[in-house]
């Protein structure tokens, strides 16, 4: 194995595939245990190991290769930009990749929708966009409270985890979180009990305990949360209690952005607009990092680097990211794939949910999941799937979830096989219980 | 401007250089505003902008381009792995590119100084590194308060904000800064008084208010801190009192590290064994986003994904690294190169310093600066050092250094140049101030 | 004006009722804005000002008093005391007047209920009762977190003024008030959701962002959230969620303890036995500063001294205490007196809620209210009774429950003429609003 | 035992003096475990037990009875009101108790130092009128964090905790305390370094991890920390630096006011005009609670009850307060006499200290104290001291101080012989510890 063409740098290699070296990765590592292999190389939605078998990849970075791995175009266009020596690196300075990538995005997500934002390049992970969103919202408003929702999920650095509600990653009585007051998501206590209602009058009570609020943070769908979805209304709803109780609207697009519902925004046919957008994930359109703060003129009272961050300036992601944008992003072909690739996911989970007892095909777009009602026999699930050739996972509260989040871009005859390679597993994990029992 | 080369995605584009497209970025852009020009090509230790002017890189992304602006080795290894289709993204999955960083890291950093570290990758800027140590130590300790030093940084994301020094971050009352109390930085107060010893007076007295600590968070020269150097007697005074008291020592070598200071750890000659170091910065080599936390084993009490993200994996951050230690450190010629190369520099400040009253030459390896003692005079003299071609950029509480961060690998004649534009720009500085006066 | 019989005390005095002295308090007084007079005497369940005026008392020190004012026992018992030189002030030395209530404490009330608490006294406040109970929760379960309720009120220091929900108190984002999280007190939503079960649905799931709690904080009857009452059966579920989810359940007796609501503990009837138990205001039956926290012996894990304060025994307040525990408390004559005077203030509220579309009559026992939609009505009804000499307040999240709290022990006769009082206020109010509009 | 007078309240007891009842006291309890015996009357500075024997007071409340025990003056002051039926409670309505309490205040002790304050009564106890302060100056400044010193002690509610140095009382990390960063006492370390200058330089420094804060807190005498004094010219560094950087300056004077220094205020001759002062322990004279915070008319912006409490008025202590300031504060008798005490009881420390290596005499006034070193040494001379009649305590970061506390009124023919009783003490510990080794 020597990826590298420079021999003269060739140190000796005790390394065998799957052995040692990974033995000296921290305990926190936990993709690679799901999926217990090497890999060597990726192209579209497949993705091939050391011993030369190939996966099928309906996991897709979680929604970061939304439009697959190794897109040519975007390939050429980063050797190309390697070879004339463009800058990789520039903290925040003006480079042509930047300039861009800026106007593209403008010319083709901003101005047809009428969205005047300014952009925030920020350290290129999402929890490092919603840091600056909600620092951002809380110097706006001389505020320091935001509202996040059950199940959320925004990243783990300390003011973005204070908003996230996974109990395995909020560290205990280790240290507070600071700044983050929880409400209920849409649907949280069933169809009959309206969580948006709720929220409004616990905010219209003075004495409630409920502080006024900086910003209200929310994900339109919930993708580490469970697949769960807000209604438009719902979220039209939020948006005016934003607004009547002097709070921002952030919408964190990290994973249901760039077009993974369908539309480039996940809000996109909402009727709302948000005051602050998160978007990373799937930018860069290539895997690379990359994050983005969109944010109304009106709020933009940034003091120049008042937050900062070395690599706020990724600029092989704004190589890749302008690729992207001008794939896939100038007329609606995305749009009507991605509504017929939900379709037949949809179509195929609502067959396997004919198996499973009491299990829910949840989610829109090709954003979708089947909740098996348990995090052991869902887990159990994807490990068949992957035995099999399919690399998927699980979300969910407990993990109950498996959650279909196939490259957008997969061609139809793959997305077939993968759900016919899910189907048995379920199938199998089916009969295994009733074997066993 | 097209550097795509796919030329059916070129859309029309109003972009002019310098205009339009930058306007849409935030307030909180800020070097842009110190370097008004757009950069298109950069290579070693010079940048080019749209215009064709080249200018001598003594900025190198704050210590982030230790080896320079696109090495072409690296350069040729990104490409083998694009033309390869190896993964770009693949979370925390094994990869054959992280299978061979880790190795060489291990055999080439690890193994020879005898450290035997657990290796975290976590979300790829240095604040996310810095989260993920902070929240392990409080989780081994049982403790949530982290002493962290006077004009110390180390990020702006909300559990590293706490921890770093510079008001202009700390976000005023809007939201508390959690679990970190401040401790005098060595000096701080003078050479007669010895602030490790005030540090063991304070947690060793049961009613001082200092509670016992989870760690000691601490830089061996604070970069954005003014080039303040700790020597290394203080450094183990401050890992004795840490273990004294039950804390775990922390070196956030992220901008020391990798070199600056002639070691690959900045504190690779001082006697002491961290219990956890954070790198980031110049690890890629090539400026690629990538951070790494050190652990030691003892201290490796994550759960799986207790802490992760998105892009923890950078594969072609891993790609750029290995070439980056097989290239520069398996011998000690950088270490000679850098020593020679801080003589020089300090050499050249020393003689600057006699121009300016008061003013005090700092730092060590090639990690220096010249204190002028106003941040007004500090920004004067970069400001003509840009008119003359210079990148270089001030820090400091009050941006009162001019700050010498030129890559490792500048060739001799090429820092000569960029010192006898600094010295020209000083001068003027000087002149200026005469004669308007 | 010289109470002092100490003649060579006397100094020069320029005092005249209502004018200088009492402008010099500060901005925060507030019944003395209600109620513009000056106190000289009180007895029993009236109080007399300097004109010579007498008001009947429907305030009792918002529950203070609700054994009047100046019980002779009580008064003979102090002078006794005063005469014999007993000690007034001792820290938390053990004292006769202490011995004496705490035997008396134990055969009244506490072994003929089955209840084997431990006394903790502490500061005379009920917001420092609160506050050492917050703090021996948090210690005995090594979490952080405390649940408290929507309208709740338990104090303003800042430990108790973060479960206390009235956002005027809250400081805004002056500081960040620490760890409390809100849930939803019985009957918020209406009728036809039960918060207990929402309650048990958010600490069950693992990522609803509920951390789990160190306790659950509750008031059987919120006083100045505006006499909302909980049902036993939601008090059970919620003793039954705190065991469930391994959190204490701390009742908050302070203001509905002492017999207001009929029985000396207001839980007394509802089979729940709670871990930690708060009673101040009329513990000590003379209006004397006193606070009690009952601690369950499994849950006493102090270290001496770790929770201390100046005036944690306030011996006049043992005296009169004792007192009123074996004059109050040795039969049922108080509890069927109770019943009585609660029946007849019902049906007078209830008579004059006929004259306000939309009131409320609210409580149980004798606490009890009129919810007259609007804290402007309110405070205009409790004005125009202050005018006709009856001394009463509004309560409520915007202050519009007109607040019965007479003495319990309190005359029938004297309570129906302060309820014809009332009726009269009403009805003047309303022609009044009549008239005018 | 029986001290009420009411034979029909009576219930049967099976008290026996320091049994039964004290075991059902949590565990927190402390004085009493230092003194295990009840004390049943107490006059001037003796207190006598159930036995009959009189021990000479030393620890007068920890400075809450300064004018010692059952003032007869006070006495017939609170007998005479009580017969009158003066108002014991009244929320904080105007009586005449208070008003002729403020008028007093007024016109001994504020209008003669030419001080405009406005008065604030709060929850009668140090604590409570600290959280007050606090809370002030966070809310005139819209500032949040407040610099509190080494070795301060301020209450342990959880506001002032925050300030209070004591590591048992500082709850580790069950709960962050919020708000206050810590600054360095005078002398903290040693005569060489100047703590006021450090601190100017710590909040002078943009990026020395100090905030602008609201308030500086800082006792003039640290009476728990171990009767530790800051020079006047400290303070009034204090005060200029407090000024230059826009922060309120609070001196707590609840232990070190009302005469404990000499002088009522404990700042009187040291040229400085607090923002804020806070007052409780000896200010009702009597032992009782009572807790007083003077505010500049400045500064005095709550709103009405925004900050309030049950007994915010506790009108027995305005009786005895009263008093108190009429009988001991209208000529320089209690003045001079503290002044002479003073002397007699450093001379005696000052013999004793030469049996002990290393001892040192600290404090001013009557605030007085003997380190010796250690607090088990300390813990045992008073000890032996209580053996022999004398009831005396440690204090200090370790308990290393035998405290002088004894009422400023002691004759001084009671001074010399709880002096001689010390003396012997120290002696008898000594030759003990000669003996045994």
């Amino acid at each position: 194995m020597a990826f590298s063409t420079v021999d003269d740098l060739t140190v000796s290699m005790t390394y065998e595939p799957n052995a040692y070296p990974f033995e000296r990765e921290s305990e926190v590592r936990s993709y690679s245990r799901s999926f217990p292999t090497t890999f060597v190389r990726a192209a579209g939605s497949t993705m091939t190991d050391s011993s030369g078998r190939t996966y099928i990849d309906f996991l897709a970075g979680c929604s970061t290769l939304n439009y697959g791995h190794n897109d040519p175009d975007m390939t050429e266009a980063l050797m190309s930009y390697l070879s004339r020596q463009g800058l990789t690196h520039g903290l925040d300075l003006q480079t042509e990749a930047k300039a861009e990538f800026i106007q593209t995005f403008i010319d083709l997500i901003l101005d047809p929708r009428g969205l005047p934002y300014r952009l925030q390049f920020t350290g290129p992970t999402g929890t490092n966009a919603i840091e600056a969103a909600l620092k951002l919202a809380r110097k706006v408003t001389g505020r320091s409270t935001v509202i996040s929702f059950t199940n959320g999920f925004h990243g783990v650095t300390i003011g973005a985890l204070a908003a996230t509600g996974n109990r395995q990653h909020r560290m205990g009585p280790a240290i507070a979180l600071p700044g983050v007051t929880r409400a209920l998501y849409d649907g949280y206590l069933g169809a009959s009990v309206d969580t948006a209602e709720m929220l409004d009058q616990l905010l219209s009570d003075p004495s409630s305990g409920y502080d006024a609020p900086a910003a209200i943070l929310v994900e339109t769908v919930q993708g580490e949360g469970g697949i769960n979805t807000a209604r438009a209304s719902w979220m039209r709803d939020i948006d005016a209690i934003a607004k009547k109780h002097g709070a921002l609207l952030i919408v964190d697009d990290i994973q249901a952005g760039c077009g993974r519902t369908g539309t480039f925004f996940s809000f996109d046919s909402m009727g709302i607009k948000p005051d602050i957008v998160t978007l990373s994930k799937s930018l860069s359109g290539f895997g690379l990092p990359m994050a983005l703060v969109l944010i109304h003129p009106d709020h933009d009272q940034w003091l120049p680097a008042e937050h900062n961050g070395t690599f706020r300036g990724n600029n092989l992601a704004f190589v890749t990211a302008t690729i992207a944008l001008k794939k896939f992003w100038r007329n609606d072909d995305l749009r009507e794939d991605v509504r017929r690739r939900g379709r037949l996911v949809t179509e195929a989970l609502t067959n396997m949910s004919l198996h499973v007892p009491g299990s829910v095909v949840k989610g829109r777009g090709l954003f979708l999941g089947l909740d098996v009602g348990s995090g052991e026999r869902a887990g159990a699930i994807c490990h068949q799937a992957f035995h099999h050739g399919l690399v998927i996972e699980t979300s969910g509260a407990r993990g109950e979830v498996v959650k279909v989040l196939a490259p957008l871009t997969t061609p139809d005859v793959l997305l077939t096989s993968g759900l016919e390679i899910l189907h048995r597993a379920v199938e199998e994990h089916l009969d295994l219980r009733f074997t066993t029992i």
